[in-house]
């Protein structure tokens, strides 16, 4: 086994502070990735302080992780030694359900085995994530990173950019579609670049003016802010496709109602459960879907697609000792547009 | 104008009672058309009542009209006079927006004109339903009730029937789906029998036991009472498309457990708001949707698929005199499956 530095939380009330893993040579079918940058979720944050329940400790977080292949195993195809590659929200999957053989692996009927804060399919041992500095993960479940994308701005393309990619590509957004996205925060900004990517006229709703320069920055055609609740008068019945990063409570009516006949929003945080009314999905035959991050076959194509529109996480690098004043930045909003680890600090501390 | 025998309420308050309107003689467009049986819809005692509020008084209700051509006006050339002909919810809209151009009027931007409770596009007169021995509607918003289905029970296909038949379309239920139909009354008949028809595999989800033997004799392969909960447990993740007519508050996100991933719910009625947790949504990336009854073209698609499948609703012929007693038996669901009027009784009370 190897040993391997790590930043760990113990349980969940403690920060997150250097801890020592061993990651496993790679087996036949595996790689084993240095890992040279690791994007940090608000996800991370909600499974460190056991906000969702049975989370498993100690837990090294990470699943935006982008490294370089350092070995592999006799039998892999794909990737070879230097090759520049990302790892995803799961490394297993039961590989045999209906999901699993449509590269849907994300709704596996049996449940994905997430990067970390899960357990091995074979051992039940814990998952460790990308706040280490180097992680052996089947090659099936990993990412080619193309040239082109800056690697420390590709790291959140692996969680945020596939949120918000495979929805917009699910539900059939197209060019000249108007998208609303809803909040703009790591997921959000990554769905502006993506739907204007794809030639869609977007528009950013969020509750205050303060995100206006950001907004059409970011390629926005149009910004407007929710607080007042004019918008939902003006903006009535203007949009094909509404895309919601916001995890807290928020009206869906009041959304849906900005949705043209046949138009589809889709739902990609869990806010508590909140009143819907049927009035606007009847009245305009209107759809409110969810989705889930995305299949290995479909994270890949996200990938290309950036690298071929220049599309790419806006990031602040940071050192690993900074990570628990990240999470209360991050608590605060206050993140332009994602934290990035530069997992070199943590190998030089190591 | 034409002297016409009606059962009409003056206000939400009082019974319906006999009353006589003016009908038109057609216009170049329109088709004067005696009428034979009207459909008793539960939309009908909403508004007769003054559930939805705005109420048009004295009201004429019925929007499941049967009858014959009577006379044609000078530029119609899709009937004649004789022609087994239908009328369905609305009898006129804007022709002018996107939905009109598509064919779904029933979303038309301006709002369609309703069969009754609703005003002429032209003059602002009130328009009168069903429950009249004649009707005068323009040509392109007549449908043709093909041979083979007898005329008392194509009735209720006009609002009834296109209103489940739309979304299984619209959605793209196909031979072999699993259907669930949530609710056993007139839309939820006709669910089971159109989805039946597709070739779907149906199951109806009904509140008690006592639906049981009416919903295999429907067609249904399956039935399961929802009272005790325990089907939310056995039929997890079971169905491709979710059918729900109940306009009583329920909670949709034990159905929507009952999807596979990428299923749809539709709803047809409109309960009062509920709470609607994403999880489902997002952890399965499944739809909540909803549909409102159909266009013209897709309503004579529907008449023509149900002649061709031998599908008409189970209706009680009533006489106009026992309409009141229908609504009263109607509100505590003692009707297999729809009540309709025979216009003759109204011919001969006038």
């Amino acid at each position: 086994m190897l040993d391997t530095p790590a930043y760990a939380a113990q349980s969940a009330d403690a920060p997150l502070a250097p801890f020592r893993i061993a990651r496993r040579a790679p087996r036949a079918n595996e790689v084993l990735i240095d890992i040279l940058y690791c994007g940090v979720c608000h996800s991370d944050l909600h499974q460190v302080r056991d906000e969702w329940g049975g989370s498993i400790f100690p837990m090294v977080p990470g699943h935006e992780i982008v490294g370089r292949v350092a070995e592999v195993g006799s039998a892999v195809t794909r990737y070879k030694v230097g090759d520049s590659v990302g790892v995803g929200c799961f490394v297993d999957s039961c590989r045999a359900c209906p999901q699993c053989r449509a590269g849907e692996e994300q709704y596996c009927e049996q449940g994905m085995t997430a990067t970390y804060n899960s357990r091995e399919r074979d051992s039940g041992e814990p998952t460790y994530g990308g706040y280490s500095t180097r992680i052996t993960v089947d090659e099936a479940y990993v990412l080619r990173v193309p040239d082109g994308i800056p690697l420390e701005r590709a790291a959140p393309l692996l969680c945020a950019g596939i949120t918000t990619y495979s929805p917009l590509r699910h539900f059939g957004v197209k060019a000249g579609d108007r998208v609303a996205v809803v909040g703009l925060g790591g997921l959000g900004h990554m769905a502006v670049k993506l739907a204007t990517a794809m030639g869609a006229e977007v528009t950013v709703l969020s509750t205050s003016e303060s995100k206006r320069q950001d907004a059409l920055a970011l390629g926005a055609k149009d910004f407007a802010a929710t607080r007042d609740g004019e918008v939902f008068r003006t903006h009535r019945g203007r949009f094909d496709f509404i895309i919601d990063t916001v995890s807290a409570q928020h009206d869906y009516n009041a959304y849906l109602g900005l949705l043209k006949v046949d138009g589809t929003m889709v739902l990609l945080g869990i806010p508590d459960p909140t009143p819907l009314s049927a009035f606007p999905l009847v009245g305009g035959r209107r759809r409110l879907a969810g989705s889930m991050i995305g299949g290995i076959r479909e994270t890949q194509e996200m990938l290309d697609f950036c690298a071929e529109h220049g599309v790419a996480s806006d990031i602040e690098l940071i050192d690993i000792r900074d990570i628990n004043t990240a999470y209360e930045r991050m608590l605060k909003g206050d993140v332009r547009y994602r934290f990035v680890i530069d997992i070199e600090s943590l190998r030089r501390a190591a």
